[in-house]
């Protein structure tokens, strides 16, 4: 995109726009879930971050899928938010020296991506419906239901124990 | 924060780091709506953008309550999330022509930054209770109830005639 243009003028414009940033937060978000792994204790929360590494692979399949099937080139542009979103994630665990209280840190940053995915998943499945691509939609309905499930997973390993240990 | 040491020991350390982060958010906040207010077309998306200003303002405070109840120094340390959210809001913003579509565009800037913030009160509210620490949480519970409430009238406002409008 130039910075001294205006390069989206219309709603497909920005739905593709859109596609190319949640692509790059995805395979950002595909080398940081190895790292998140590794710093994890907990075997469950260890665990959740390696299958969600798997369907976090296939979301980038699926992108790949949606940008063919709407005849545009699979591309990534930088997307600040997921790159501030994994900063942060980086800066804080590096300063925590309990390793439950670290799992808890992991869980939260976490949960931010996810966030950020839900949110935007949420305005692309609006848009392709507006745009007419229905079969676009659901496809990424698919991954959006998928985010929406490692979120309250996140949420429930988190309160049945990482968060009673690291107060303890 | 120290950098080559780790200021983070126990669950309340992480409690009183995430109520920092959060401060910085939303001040950050606080100066970026009046520019999408600024940038909106759409009278109710405007509107809205105000009324939340003044919600975050009073966000703002509860959080300043918080850190009076809890004992500790309201201050703010970086956000690299909020600042990615917001840096990408303004690039995307800046980069649309037609004037339905950048309205779009804001409300899904925005709520990127809704989400993030109900992810991280989500987090701080449970750390909380754990911390046995109910009278803050019901505070913070407070401001969830009004992100989450900002977020759905943001889809609302998407769904009824944004996208319609910018599709068009």
């Amino acid at each position: 995109m130039g910075l001294f243009t205006k390069d989206i003028k219309t709603m497909n414009d920005l739905f593709v726009h859109q596609l190319r940033d949640i692509y790059y937060a995805e395979k950002q978000w595909v080398k940081a879930l190895p790292k998140m792994a590794e710093k994890a204790t907990d075997p469950q929360l260890k665990q959740g971050f390696l299958s969600h590494l798997k369907e976090t692979e296939g979301h980038v399949a699926r992108l790949e899928d949606v940008f063919k099937m709407h005849g545009v080139v699979a591309k990534a542009v930088d997307c600040p938010a997921i790159d501030g979103i994994i900063e942060e994630a980086d800066e804080t665990a590096g300063e925590v020296e309990d390793k439950a209280v670290l799992d808890a840190a992991l869980i939260n940053a976490a949960q931010a991506a996810e966030h950020y995915e839900i949110t935007r998943y949420g305005s692309l499945i609006a848009w392709a419906k507006q745009l007419g691509r229905n079969d676009c939609a659901s496809v990424l309905q698919k991954t959006l239901e998928e985010e929406k499930a490692a979120d309250q997973k996140l949420t429930s390993i988190a309160e049945s124990k990482v968060n009673l240990r690291a107060a303890s």
